[in-house]
């Protein structure tokens, strides 16, 4: 459990000084939930008693990021406030099937930003599963009527290819879901050390149906995050229908 | 913010080896919640944009404590799982008007035990209160039509007075809402240095009214939670209608 705390601080200033508003945050699990999750094996569901100290386990590693994250908004001056989204989705076969976000929705017209994380999920099929930050960025940003849904990786975007491991990677400014039946891009992107580029773009396709703008950028780069929030265009990919 | 440490893991003890099913477990502020409630004045809801990040700071000090309690609870060995209340339910004037019990109900059946708190609320007239452990906790009992609810205190149970200050006080090994018309009683009550004993009693009216045994005992006196959710008599008050 090793918090990236300068990208973090930074990351929380440059949103705070970009004033923007109706603002969602979600974070992933980073090297907090995922280790746990693993070892318990929560992503597959209910097998034995044993996973349930693990699932606790697991969420409470979430808890202990999620609480990092929001100190670090809250000194940067931003009025976050901790949502727990396994205290109020449950999915079906890890597909979100009872969510509620008129409390999101009531945080945002107080004038606070709530920030979600990926998290353990009670699941009506496998008593539980792991729900991504992925899925419940795209299905928050779809329900609330979001204009803009901004993907922070460590990459510029999506390439042809892993741009860690191959020079000749292609750059996509932008990039539809109907590209990936071009099995090599699929293949590349699937087996993505950076883990879930694949995943992202799927999900994200449903919010791109819906009206959504989703551009996909790297939020390594210092002031990125504050560029496309304060509207302006930005190296990244953007997503298509 | 200090934590009682040893009881925390003498009562976690006393709970998870007392092998009760169905539990669920409610905590207040104390140190925590209390004195960050009060400097940003929460509970008098929304009056001007500097309390957002006092609420913040509020619920994340109730996350804080909520890990110490559910990590104790785990090193115990019970499958605890933090729920987080703020991020289900909402109130109207201070009282719950939203809650799905639902998600609770399914964490007892995948054999979990929920553990909630007295938290920072969205409220919809107030835009924001405090909710407290003891409303949460008749809910809960409520809905779940839960067979026994037992609140935990530093008193024997009720007096006709402050047992810490008046050595005449009576104890009431029954005790029912009706005899709080009784002014000397309910003003003594209300004075109550221990805070909220006439506030438990008032709200508990509507458990009892429901069917659900409801008691006050001594939760620092050791084996006394044990003994209890064993089903023994103890001393404490039982409420009557």
């Amino acid at each position: 459990m090793t918090p990236n705390t300068n990208n973090i601080l930074r990351l929380s200033r440059e949103i705070s000084t970009s004033k923007s508003k109706d603002l969602v945050i979600i974070h992933g699990g980073g090297s907090f939930g995922h280790p746990l999750a693993k070892e318990y094996k929560i992503s597959e569901g209910y097998t034995g008693e044993k996973q349930l100290k693990g699932y606790s386990l697991t969420h409470q590693a979430m808890v202990q990021l999620n609480k990092i994250i929001v100190d670090s908004l809250l000194e940067a001056g931003l009025p976050a406030v901790s949502v727990t989204p396994s205290s109020f989705i449950i999915t079906t076969n890890k597909r979100i099937t009872t969510i509620d976000t008129t409390l999101i929705a009531r945080y945002l017209t107080t004038g606070m930003v709530p920030v979600l994380y990926g998290d353990t999920i009670l699941d009506t099929k496998m008593k539980f599963t792991i729900l991504s930050g992925d899925q419940l960025a795209v299905r928050l940003a779809t329900e609330l009527k979001a204009k803009k849904l901004i993907f922070g990786v460590d990459v510029d975007g999506v390439y042809s290819a892993n741009p860690k491991i191959d020079v000749n990677a292609e750059f996509f400014k932008e990039f539809s879901v109907s590209q990936l039946k071009n099995t090599k891009i699929g293949g590349a992107l699937s087996t993505d050390v950076t883990g879930g580029m694949l995943g992202k773009i799927i999900e994200a396709e449903e919010a791109v149906k819906s009206g959504v703008n989703v551009i996909l950028l790297n939020a390594l780069k210092v002031g990125l995050i504050y560029q496309v929030l304060k509207g302006e265009t930005v190296k990244g990919t953007v997503l298509r229908r």
